[in-house]
């Protein structure tokens, strides 16, 4: 796999950096400042949201930003520093569709190693159903597994969570789910 | 929470950051570039390992590094770009152990928001019980619970995941646990 380069300037001297094996017996290529030595790491980042629920319907948005403009998802971002997953989940929940949630179990834990994210849905129990929509969302609605416009989903990590959702909930047992999306 | 500051320039254009709330409608302060108007966003960091188990004990790993170095440790470390949760998890109990396993099933999943991290923990049996420990490790051996050197372990998250790990081995089942370290 080829690996983003996406750093050219120290962030602490602001000198050009070269990539190249660190001396401190890491095996891989990192961005190394030849000014003040700095080694920058380049990692995975988390999105994290939840699978809100509302009898046998669970909430959409439908995304008025771009990647993906106009397609529907889970209530979802990137996790920030100072919060814990689940809190994170809560925020972006609340951020994109105004939405009233008790927070419940861990869901989905999905890597997606060719964008460097790991995502990771909470289940949610809606305490109503009414929602105001934040700015990054055109429409927040509640579908039931017959009206998903699977089509129209805007990301694979949320097709699969839908489908795990709904196939657990027929089974009338949740699990956690871990895996790869290649 | 004070969240760390530490750009300090660009990494695109090597120009000095300002910390300000950027114009595209987010809500917190990030590094901006007043040179080519690049955001750098500063996230949480995942760190994966394992529980390697074989009978009734668990591998742990002497730290011959810092943090911490000569307490003891669960093989774990920074998830890496290109790879998968349970990929990184099994990267780092052969790195830092040698050990030769069979992955099992995610087990832990702790935030600890004060470092800005996440660390997940994947149950793995052990086919083997010698080991190889790699740089990074003084010594790898087997614990029974009686034997655990609680006081002497190197990180909260490792205590938790350990605690759980006998906990449900106790209950014959294991769950998936994730809360937060605070």
């Amino acid at each position: 796999m080829m690996l983003p380069r996406s750093i050219k300037h120290c962030r602490n001297c602001g000198t050009a950096v070269i990539y190249r094996v660190p001396d401190d017996g890491d095996t891989k290529e990192r961005a190394v400042c030849p000014g003040c030595d700095t080694i920058h790491y380049e990692n995975p980042l988390n999105v994290v949201g939840t699978v809100p629920w509302f009898g046998d319907k669970v909430l959409l948005c439908k995304r008025n930003i771009e990647p993906r403009w106009g397609k529907w998802t889970l209530p979802a971002g990137f996790m920030e520093l100072g919060e814990g997953t689940a809190q994170g989940a809560a925020r972006e929940t609340h951020e994109e569709a105004g939405a009233q949630i008790e927070m419940e179990a861990l869901f989905t834990v999905l890597s997606v190693p060719r964008v460097g994210q790991v995502h990771l849905f909470y289940r949610a129990r809606l305490l109503s159903d009414v929602f105001e929509p934040g700015f990054e969302t055109i429409e927040a609605r509640l579908f039931s597994q017959a009206e998903i416009p699977w089509e129209e989903i805007a990301f694979r990590t949320v097709k699969e969570t839908l489908q795990r959702f709904f196939e657990d909930r027929a089974r009338g047992s949740f699990g956690v789910h871990a895996y790869d999306i290649v």
